[in-house]
């Protein structure tokens, strides 16, 4: 006797009942699916979800694909985490779990993407860190598989997408240490092909020559996005003549914030006074001295339209969310600080 | 024709060649499996791992669970990430991959795992967050489900676990305060009934006692184990009488001291001189003012013996960790800072 119709008769159920019961089905009362939960697990009936997974074509699970490695996470998070609790947010209302896929920094992500596809127990994917050309997401639509980008790119099979306004930080960013007398301006950029670099660094060029500066390949500072990354630019900065040294400084990831601000001080600049700094909202910004001038938006708010806009795209969960196909670049706000000053001379 | 079969033939190799290139084996050179898996992606063929996994029953994944939801992860996390670097560091030698089971802190642990373990995609499940008694232990063994903990429980049933060396930190951390002519210290614990919480404060109170000084339960601070919990401890400190207060506080979670050290500025106290304060390395706390002194671990380290440890519990792995049930608390080193000052007389 199999296990279903085992359990059905133990607890004097129908097989449907232990069924939907097992399945997470809504039309289950609390108390019924607690008592099939219990006696399934007094028999160690476990469902086998490949078995279901090949009969049913669903999983239940939604998968989030990020970079990690030491490069990339070595020092922690205090991005993703915030989002995936917004996506988890989202999952709940309709049973599904949320799976992260770490992809090592040193690993070909369109390789390890194909792998998570062939192992087949998500429903529908999340993909971060998108390069300019990305491989990923013609993979997925070619085998209609669900999906959203966090990120935009040049790849555009018309798939949904969210992405940070990094036109919009660069822009107010360049704008706002300009009107403080700053001329000679240094941005953060990220070694690798992620798309978010592109955008950041072509619309700071734009930003400059709105504002009559030409641009100087020397202040685009390239590094890991992490802490090390910081406190290297920190170092390279005052490497440089006095004269030719950024003023004010323009970046968007949080982690390096930290080890720019020590690199600098290590160095004898002061952060805030001697280069002025301009950067993104975390809970460590908060804590810095001076206190960070920075970019913020809710990262749960973007897990939760992540997840809806994923949504938007299955069939099974479409009818909740009629937005359709999202794409949408998110605007952030400025935070005052005190890490911005004026030019001094 | 199967997928595998056409695949044979347009490539003129042995369909033995193809099922290896295509389940990762290590004797296909990387210029046939590249050819084989440029083919498969051209013709959309997709090896499904849930007929796969029902046949070989492995599905060459690890699972980690950890604790999410913004009481515990929203301010970020500096120390799973970390551990997941060293975790991918052994699963890439056997072309394993990691994913990451977030578990909503609003959900109940014990009914997460149940239905992880029935999704049926992990060949091996690392846990985290064990509370005194843990339901995920016995269920785990009771299903020959290979796993190991990260953290101790009351619940052991001879299973592999590593631990950080709460005790050590606790009598160190007490003795070294003492030596400073501190008699009046507080620590932090968390509100839920994780074990790390008990091993902490009953040991605190052992080096209490070892030093003659009674233990108060006042100085017992409750909180969520981020930020936010840290600041409230902070004003908790500021709204007691002066001479009630703590003069000394020890804590080992690394997000909660950042908001400690701002909630007790924020109430005019000064951590280090005010108030002693001894806690966790991380990368903020490097960058507190005054500098933090702090107990420190290899999180990498910790991550490959976490890996390793589970591997040697699954047979398809064990030939290569022969080291058995690990069992072990893992000692950490104290990084001399500028918090902890002596008592102002």
């Amino acid at each position: 006797m199999n296990g279903i119709r085992r359990l059905a008769q133990e607890l004097n159920v129908s097989i449907g009942t232990v069924s939907r019961a097992l399945n997470g089905k809504p039309d289950v009362s609390e108390e019924t699916r607690k008592r099939v939960l219990d006696a399934a697990a007094a028999i160690g009936y476990v469902p086998n979800q490949a078995g279901r997974s090949l009969r049913k074509g669903s999983t239940g699970v939604v998968g989030f694909m990020m970079q990690s490695g030491s490069e990339i996470t070595g020092d922690g998070d205090v991005f993703f985490m915030s989002v995936f609790d917004g996506v988890q947010t989202v999952c709940a209302r309709h049973q599904l779990d949320l799976v992260v896929l770490l992809c090592s920094s040193e690993e070909d992500p369109d390789a390890y993407l194909q792998r998570v596809v062939a192992r087949g127990f998500v429903d529908g994917l999340i993909i971060s860190a998108t390069k300019r050309h990305d491989h990923r997401i013609t993979y997925l639509a070619d085998r209609n598989i669900p999906f959203i980008a966090l990120g935009r790119s040049l790849t555009d099979v018309g798939h949904p997408w969210l992405d940070l306004d990094f036109e919009g930080m660069a822009h107010e960013g360049v704008d706002r240490l300009v009107a403080k007398g700053h001329r000679r301006i240094g941005v953060f950029a990220p070694l690798d092909d992620i798309n978010l670099g592109h955008v950041f660094v072509d619309s700071y060029q734009e930003a400059l020559a709105r504002n009559g500066i030409a641009f100087d390949p020397d202040l685009v500072f390239r590094a890991y996005p992490n802490d090390r990354g910081g406190h290297e630019i920190g170092e390279r900065i005052a490497a440089m003549p006095g004269d030719e040294r950024p003023t004010g400084f323009l970046l968007t990831n949080e982690m390096l914030t930290v080890g720019l601000y020590r690199g600098l001080y290590d160095c004898g600049i002061k952060p805030g006074a001697d280069c002025a700094i301009i950067g993104r909202h975390s809970t460590n910004s908060q804590y810095l001295n001076p206190k960070l001038t920075c970019f913020h938006l809710s990262l749960r708010d973007l897990g939760i339209e992540l997840a809806e806009g994923l949504l938007a795209t299955m069939p099974a969960y479409a009818a909740h969310y009629p937005q359709g196909v999202v794409r949408r670049v998110v605007p952030l706000d400025l935070i005052e600080g005190n890490s911005d000053q004026p030019l001094r001379v």
